[in-house]
């Protein structure tokens, strides 16, 4: 019997793909899920029981959630990346480590094959099938759920044919979680005009009280709340765990997807707004202004890259390495309040903050340069276009 | 007598100017204000009214408003720009037309000299001599405060000396307004680690109860707010006026000043930040991916160059024709909604808008495309990292 | 019967795809060729007259040499387009033309079919085929080579079985001839190691003799060669026919295909070459800095953009308007020697030539600053990194 | 007696200074020249016998070529450097390591003062200044040449009364040497319409026989030549040894001085321009095409903001950490033949080589992929401007 890896969720569609891959094409399925933040152990517990119901040989949940921090969502710190200016990229980042995981877990037990539920219609897919594709060219891509196009009914009563029976309903909106955000797509989101409703958010407001935060930063990374020294990984949780009782951090994403049509899904990702929010104004007070214009560029293109799935291209890698380098200075504290669906930022203190400078100070008297030194820097910095308007305006 | 032209704005500054550049200096001064939206008329008649007190030959105040809009706010609403993803440019946006009317002034009425208020310490010096620099090398520069670094005690000894016995309190902050924005400096601006308090910011919170809009643009023009259609000038000042009861858009702007320092500057700027906001949506909607990735990059350096007073540049007038053109379809409705301290972007409509189209819609079905159409566009996108991985990490 | 328009070269992939669309497939198939810069009106007749030979309909050859040059090489020219520094883009951009000019062709005659002669394998087919379906996306469109993977014996032996017997000897190298160049590939090129034989060029080294000659642009466009005017195509042509006599322009491209596979094609291009370099040149002398650097980032993106088949991509258009205005000044005469295999870049003499300034001149002593200028330029230039030093390195 | 460091050359102009500075203001002169490829030990002798004669207290020369080649020319080998696309920086390069081994120096020996030769006109005094300020606040520079503003025949006079006999004949052009090239400039290069002529060449053609060269690539660094080891410093003295002698890399650069004004200066790079050609191309066969784009991005800034002397910022640090990362595949040989002024690049070998795959070979049928995927492929790329074509130009 061929060994199959099967990426699985416990949802409908990679329920069916469990049964479907054993009962009617006799593969043995190995059912996986790579918990990228997303999951309880309950619901882990739970999964678990339902893939062994449908047929499969063995189950694993990976635990890849630090190799997702420190593979990725560093890095969007460290750029701090929000695509179009708006999503901290939460689902596209997770799907590239969930890929990585399966490829690697699938070449581990030696199985020739490995299948999704994605349909054809979507970023998933994508993100999936390169990563497959690019680390074992030799493994062969089995998606059920594209290559047929089946409905849900149809899907349900194949469960049931084949003895499974389990309540199916659709949820209203369909919701991902993981340590780096919550999307939230549906209905509403599959306008251009409408807003979604409080109630599709996941987290509701619980906190009115305004709440004042100090973030402590460590070349670029999350070290503490309020002096309180955790892993990055659990100081995002933490500051989550707060932060969304504010109900910060909801917003609706519109933007272009790989297969080149527009998309717009919402999200609410409280913890990773005011991350990358603070983490970008110590930046402004401890980099030189070259370096925030170059690190902007990088960080805006990993972003796009990592958001279509282009993660294993080698200049992910370079790009790393600058943004790991830019980082050795942005060390401190960063003062928030969080209100209800806003936070504001205060103010930071650091070691290698440029406004502490002897040197000059803004808003004061220039007491590192006279007057005639402004004056002879302004002559010079015309010079260009003092010629310019000579010679081309002049006449 | 030789003529000079001073920039007067009322304040202590340029109230020492004029009476030292008329009584001690024996020039003919000739007062010029330039209004780019931070005037009502009572306060051009109080100046006026100073200006001759203190010995001016003559006082015009140029209403510059509607120049500024076509010249540069018009394009900084096209390119959504935000400098360092915070500050609308509000007062480096008005230095620079501020400027070019004075020095325009001056060439007409025949001065060799223009005279004007800033310190050495700061933007706006460079700002200012610059343009009339590259715009009139042959007309002199005089800048008593940079040159002479007095303190206000001694220019408002000078001025009693002189017979001006104005009361000239130092208000706790320094605030400059006008139709792109108010900045707030001072105090807590000063230092890196504290936040300006409420009271602070000139506007302050009116109105509690959530407030829907609908905002309607004409190539990348505001040309209506709720159907009411007037200048894109009035629509500014008309949002800005319901939006600043709310108490939107207030930030501390931190950045790099041209001297090469850090600074950092509260603002208030309602309309400004909804109108651009409101704008990026729309464009997310109506722009090409490609389309928005170029005018990204080029809109930041307008922002950067107009920031430190290169808008005479002639780069600038080649990025103004790609935005212009890049504006052909960005028409439609943004709704939002006003709430204290914030708003939301509800949503679009527009006859541009690529999710309306019939070829595919996300988050469906592929009817545009089969299975195996993505199967085959995933894997001749995964060729060249497929092939980078074989020759490389195969070994 | 059903239309059909054909790309039709008079080779015999496309001499395949005319009979077997018009005898097995049933078609009524009108054949077009394109003609921007490479056909004789000798090789024309005898296309045509082979075309009617195989079946055709019509044949008809659109003279799209001014289209061409106006549409997409005087953009080429504006920006100084070499695609990795090397490559005119000679073929890539013809291949848009022609895409463009056989469906406005096919939609005249109202054909609902449009066939091509391309295999799977490289750029072509993506080129025409997107040209083809974003501008009618209501045309099907065949691709009999692509589609049955044909063998040339294969298709020989079906010409002669219907009734064509021509000669059809395979080249040893596959020629592309365009008014922006002559691409040479085969043998050779299809190695990473080897570069192309003399005798693999059409144009063999004629001429010994240095020769002197002037170039004049007016706008970024070419107008005259030694001071004799002619259409900005009717000097390329004649540039062409002198320079080619010194063998200049002659490389090897190496570079990405649209596929993601690595490409190495050989080209001559001694008008191409010439003309951007020149141009080049004089922008260098009368563009500003902030201009070139702007420019340089579009253009290589318009050339990447163009190379891979999105030319009707809104964002070019976009692109155009920026390097239409920023060549206003681009005027001016480029002094240039030929040599054998190479050419110099002698000069330049134009009314906008920045380094014709009063205000100041390079290499001499600074008469528009003092020395007290310069040190104060200097000081303030340093502020930053005195500070970042200062704060960071000095403890 | 106060110790002053004078950047010392053996010139007019520093000699001026020697004496200046000893015999008029009284200071103890630390004369030094820092070797960055440029002087032979002869040469360095007769400096130094001159230094003492105009009464210095101490003369050193410091070696710094290997230090030139490992903080700066290797990176402008490793972004295929040439400014505005021509010139490899060879004068802008050395300066900076040269200004950082003479502040480094003054402050070894304690010294509280710096001096140089540089005229208040071009880019040196930049380069100079801003690095002693930042790295050594402070000291004080001096600088009489630039303060004094002294014509050649005042120092010529002011040596001989102080008893300094010696001969200044002014070369007819300026030239100066280094391992990264020699600048030639003087009499054409201060008009905009002539070419040097041949004899202002230090180096003329000596060899006429076509001459074939194999350059080995470790890493992007030159290990060997026809296979013959060295460190990379030998390397380039080799192959500019051996290519001069084709008088090859001679070329005008046009360019913006940092003072905003245009300048040309000759040069003449033999082992530069070929070392710089030969990586590029391994780099088109070894690296993605986006590390090709972004490196391109990256390298463009370092050489701009190396050339305008802001080696010091950290963002410097940063890119170099890229291009490092971004040369780990960069190993293999590159072919190359000599002709008289001029080369040609034959091709590379390489085990990195993204051309040497079984997955896909360019110009030969698609063995990757099929028929139906290219078609998926076109059909999925076309989307976004299928939808865009089909909303905005279809009505």
């Amino acid at each position: 019997m061929e060994k199959i890896v099967l990426a699985y969720s416990g949802g409908l569609d990679t329920s069916y793909c469990a049964k479907y891959l054993s009962a009617e094409k006799g593969f043995e399925v190995h059912a996986v899920s790579v918990n990228t933040g997303g999951f309880t152990q309950k619901e882990i517990d739970s999964i678990e029981e339902k893939a062994y119901m449908l047929g499969v040989k063995s189950y694993v949940n990976i635990n890849a959630i630090s190799t997702f921090y420190n593979k990725v969502v560093k890095y969007l710190i460290f750029g701090n990346i929000l695509k179009n200016n708006t999503y901290p990229l939460s689902v596209s980042a997770e799907r590239i480590i969930q890929a990585i995981e399966i490829v690697t877990y699938a070449k581990k037990i030696g199985a020739k094959y490995i299948a999704h539920g994605s349909t054809g219609a979507g970023n998933d897919q994508i993100r999936f099938d390169m990563i497959f594709q690019i680390l074992a060219p030799e493994i062969e891509i089995i998606t059920p759920i594209r290559d047929m196009k089946l409905s849900r009914q149809t899907e349900i009563e194949f469960l049931r044919e084949h003895g499974v029976e389990l309540s199916w309903e659709k949820a209203q909106y369909s919701i991902n979680k993981g340590l780096w955000g919550t999307s939230v797509g549906g209905k509403e989101t599959l306008t251009s005009s409408d807003p979604l409703p409080e109630s599709a958010y996941p987290s509701q407001l619980e906190e009115k009280e305004p709440r004042k935060l100090k973030l402590s930063f460590e070349k670029g990374e999350l070290i503490a709340i309020d002096y309180v020294k955790r892993t990055p990984v659990e100081n995002i949780e933490a500051l989550n765990e707060i932060a969304s009782k504010y109900a910060i951090g909801r917003d609706i994403h519109v933007g272009d997807t790989i297969i080149g049509i527009k998309g717009r899904v919402g999200f609410e990702a409280a913890a990773p707004l005011i991350i990358i929010k603070a983490h970008h104004l110590l930046e402004k007070h401890v980099l030189t202004k070259w370096q925030q214009h170059h690190k902007d560029y990088l960080s805006n293109w990993y972003g796009t890259m990592l958001h279509e799935g282009q993660y294993l291209d080698a200049v992910m890698r370079n790009i790393e390495a600058f943004l790991e380098d830019a980082q050795s200075n942005v060390s401190g504290d960063v003062m928030i309040t969080l209100y209800p669906y806003r936070f504001s930022l205060d103010g930071i203190q650091s070691a290698h903050d440029l406004m502490n400078s002897t040197v000059a100070a803004y808003g004061e008297m220039n007491d590192g340069w006279t007057a005639e030194d402004a004056k002879g820097f302004i002559k010079i910095l015309s010079n260009q276009n003092k010629i310019f308007n000579q010679v081309n305006n002049s006449k």
